[in-house]
């Protein structure tokens, strides 16, 4: 079976030593009632969790074949149940959650430490209470006091869940033309009518009643993502007391088979007018969504990271169990048939590229943690400005680049187990299996690199980015010329702002420009994410002797030296434009060669 | 269900314009029965296998778990006997195998093209002859004329088939350290005693006898890989007349439970006392291997070009049908609720890059074919010791370079299906787990690499690489300079000339070098490669006004102008050596983080 222990002393680096939690918290009288020592017993709670609890049903439910479908209901794999319970026992579903609805009122920068752990463990797992998490962000921002007073209590306590019904077999990325209908009832209430695919946790047997967020277009909605409401459509009609009531007519029409995160029902959910009720107002059900957006994409993020940590101990632990051939300098260890084939750089170069992102993601993600919190729970209007647009900047990175990175990451986990690798019973395989769909859902990455070129960059002319690189700077300007990484970020920071201004000047020349680049975009906004993230972290790390400490600015060298330079070829296909990509006729990409 | 049709336009103009080969077969006396119209007549009839007979079988298979294991016998997926009958009997087991022993004689460069229509349709199916070819090439070489004699006519009528057992579970890469034990009979025979993994076809009920190639160690052989020998263990004993006698003492104990290929059965196979015969010389057994290594490795590149081309036809097809979202340049088809998501530079970016790989690669192994071939048929002496010396350096790319851009091509491919992509009725989710273990059996790209770096460039001080850019800088002289690719071609060769100096110098310098940038250096060669088959390309298709010729240009633009920056970052890479990956301690890698 796979190994998972949670780095805690790596979270608290990050959260205590690089981005000094405890002085963030104190200042802000929201946060005030959190410090460090709260938020490491909480981590130490969760690493027991996901290593005691969902760590092995991790494995079982992917061979069982995962969730099961039969005439509606869905099972879901042994032990989840009772996993689930307990999650929910444990006050974990509402860990962010405002402690008004009964959640705990924990700031993003530590709820990212401690998803971290469960997308380790158990990413099929996650997906229950993640899709909870988002309906009843969607819900706090926008629903009536009366709808948040009937579902979110119930959501947080893990007694109900949630989902997202957006995707429907026609309409994905281009929500403008989906097809479901609400047509108004005389009580203020909707019927409901269409089909929605791809709905994670559209039924299970976790929880008794499923509450569905549900975007339809009601009768004469303007054509287009204009004409968009969200509707509250419960599995089981709620009555005035809070009881159930009657079946509502929405039911899994099947789940789906797929690549990976078996053990989590995607079900295609027929609504065959269904009673709902509208949340916020008429048409602007797409706004409602992308409240949660922010939050939801950064999840995939740290999805990724789960996945490439997970990956990673368990590869560097088979590298030094594995002992096969000798080290190109002579026997490490003569008395043996052979070294541990740590002893070759390639195996190496492997595990530090993991290693090397791994680190930078994680600190990455408690920045755009602390981002979010910000914009929640500052009062200070310039601060929240500003974390804002640094957010909006860097949700496409923290979703997109992020899980490149851990598919890239995974992938090198599986090649240091050589034919092992291959082999189920190991785990690497059914890790970039189910980290394949973070790259995938929640807007794929090449839509997240769109939304970062267009909406983020060119719409602004750059303005975000210039802010980022700002602070970037300032930040280098600070660091001793003694470390190493501090060139490296100025050097970067240079290159992205010519890189920048380069696109938004394209832009404007030719339209199809930006979709032509953005991933490119992207890669290279990432590569200058994870410098500032080793800079950050060799700051912190500088002053102590530990070898813990100290080999994170070697780590970050590292990362200069050998991920870095991806960045000059990123500049060098942007710089080649969009012509060739587009010159071809349409007919030549199908036609018989 | 997945559709495929087989490239033979391509196929066609790569062996007739590119490496004219009907002129390379006149000028052989071994190969003048062979004209272009015999060849396309072989590839026609492979192709409508591959679409007719084993295409669906690849998705069935999957579905129904693959191959079944139970009490020793393996039962292949549902049709696979049928379509290995009807393969077996239209010869083509032995389309590359010598006519004395009833093969068909044609040559690499013919052979590889329908080997790739195989890998596309039926990756599974392709494994259960590759193994027999392999071993019959084995045979062939070292065997006595009574080996050859019983075995070889029933292996390539596809009656019996053929195993390679070389891994252990203590031994994989590092074959010197293998424990199965060849003791001497009193007749001349061995009894075997050992365990084997991984075996690919080590037991199945396609064939009626099954014909293993055992590594093993007889009494008092020297230590590690010199003391090595090959045996022949037929499941079955063969009696004198060529009749099938009593079982032999092998077996398997189980098969594997894998990511992919899982209709291929890859088995722990039990040697307790077998029967066996000694192939060639005592303690040559390696060498033996390494005869049909350079064939078995370029195999695994043309599987690579088989997925990539079979994820291509699908993307390509399903970015036509799905309509998404508007052109950047306004309504392509305002008629429909949205235009074909090939209207979007991110769709084309990922089609193309698939295709200037596929292009390039399929160019390459027809390219590696005719080297082999002069090797093999050839009486010119000076031109058999060049090929060889380009084999030597070509195969590590043919088989690792090839695999690492066919992954990268089915994962693009996957990613222009969004969410369906994800799902396995699609069929690219299965696509990139049956190729993936190409890029690990074999050798896996990581070994392949510093067999590259290794014994095929700085053991010679760079003269193979050297005399590989002397003929493409020769080639490109010759081409006008009106063809874009010209100039690309040569940059390349000049800084590919550099980074081997570099590299061969550093390598004499720091005994860990060349394994810390084995695999950087690997790509840097491949895209060399990838390049001067553009030019061959390009040069080819340069003077036929067709659009299928001209768009051959652009494509081969798109690759200098999008895929070759990669070039920049290997450099990079390679220049910052070796310090940096073997700084740390080995206890890093796994100390609790």
């Amino acid at each position: 079976m796979p190994i998972y222990n949670a780095p805690l002393k790596d979270m608290d680096f990050i959260l205590n030593d690089v981005f000094k939690a405890d002085e963030f918290w104190q200042a802000n009288e929201n946060l005030a009632h959190l410090d460090m020592a709260t938020a490491n017993a909480i981590l130490e709670e969760m690493a027991k969790f996901s290593k005691n609890v969902i760590l092995d049903l991790n494995r079982t439910a992917d061979e069982a074949g995962g969730a099961q479908f039969s005439n509606g209901a869905v099972t879901t794999p042994a032990g989840f149940k009772e996993a689930f319970k307990q999650f929910a026992e444990g006050g974990w579903v509402g860990l962010g959650a405002s402690e008004e609805w009964g959640g705990q009122g924990m700031p993003k920068m530590l709820t990212v430490l401690a998803d971290e752990m469960i997308w380790s463990a158990n990413p099929s797992f996650m997906l229950y209470p993640l899709l909870t998490v988002g309906a009843g962000m969607a819900l706090n921002d926008r629903a009536s006091q009366a709808q948040k007073e009937t579902y979110l209590p119930k959501m947080y306590s893990g007694e109900w869940s949630g989902t997202m019904c957006l995707t429907e077999p026609h309409s994905g990325t281009d929500l403008g033309i989906i097809k479901t209908k609400a047509e108004p009832n005389a009580d203020g209430s909707f019927n409901v009518t269409g089909t929605k695919i791809f709905i994670t946790s559209g039924e299970h047997d976790l929880c008794e009643n499923i509450i569905h967020l549900v975007l339809a277009k009601t009768p004469n909605a303007p054509a287009g993502s204009r004409g968009i409401s969200l509707f509250i459509v419960p599995k089981f009609l709620v009555n005035a007391d809070g009881s159930l009531g009657e079946r509502n007519a929405v039911a899994a029409g099947s789940i789906e088979h797929k690549m990976g995160i078996k053990g989590s029902a995607t079900c295609v959910m027929n609504f065959d007018g269904a009673q709902g009720y509208m949340v916020g107002n008429e048409n602007e059900g797409l706004a409602a969504m992308f409240v949660m957006m922010n939050y939801e994409r950064l999840s995939m993020g740290i999805q990724g990271i789960g996945a490439a940590e997970y990956a990673y101990q368990n590869a560097a632990q088979y590298a030094t169990d594995r002992l096969q051939g000798r080290a190109a300098t002579g026997a490490k260890t003569p008395a043996k048939p052979a070294d541990s084939i740590l002893v070759h750089g390639d195996v190496r170069r492997m595990l530090l590229n993991i290693r090397a992102n791994n680190e930078a993601s994680r600190a990455f993600a408690v920045y755009v943690g602390q981002q979010l919190d910000i914009t929640k729970f500052s009062t200070d209007e310039e601060a929240v400005r500003k974390a804002n647009d640094r957010v909006a900047l860097l949700t496409p990175i923290a979703k997109a680049y992020l899980t490149d990175k851990a598919l890239d990451s995974t992938l090198e986990a599986q090649m240091c187990f050589g034919g092992h690798g291959y082999i189920r019973e190991w785990g690497m395989e059914q890790c970039i299996r189910d980290l394949r769909i973070a790259q995938i859902y929640e807007g794929t990455n090449g839509v997240q690199a769109i939304d970062l070129i267009g909406r983020k960059t060119t719409k602004c002319n750059g303005a975000f980015i210039a802010e980022y690189i700002a602070e970037i700077r300032e930040f280098a300007a600070g660091l001793e010329d003694a470390l190493a990484i501090k060139a490296a970020v100025l050097t970067v920071c240079g290159e992205l702002e010519a890189l920048t201004q380069f696109v938004v000047e394209q832009s404007k020349a030719d339209p199809d420009f930006s979709n032509s680049v953005a991933v490119d975009y992207l890669h290279a906004v990432g590569l200058l994410s994870f410098t500032y993230m080793h800079a950050r972290i060799s700051k912190a790390a500088q002053p102590k002797p530990e070898a813990f400490f100290q080999n994170k600015l070697v780590l970050a060298q590292y990362f200069a030296a050998k991920v870095l330079p991806d960045l000059a070829a990123r500049t060098q296909r942007i710089k080649a434009g969009a012509v060739l990509v587009m010159q071809l006729p349409e007919e030549y990409f199908t036609a018989q060669a």
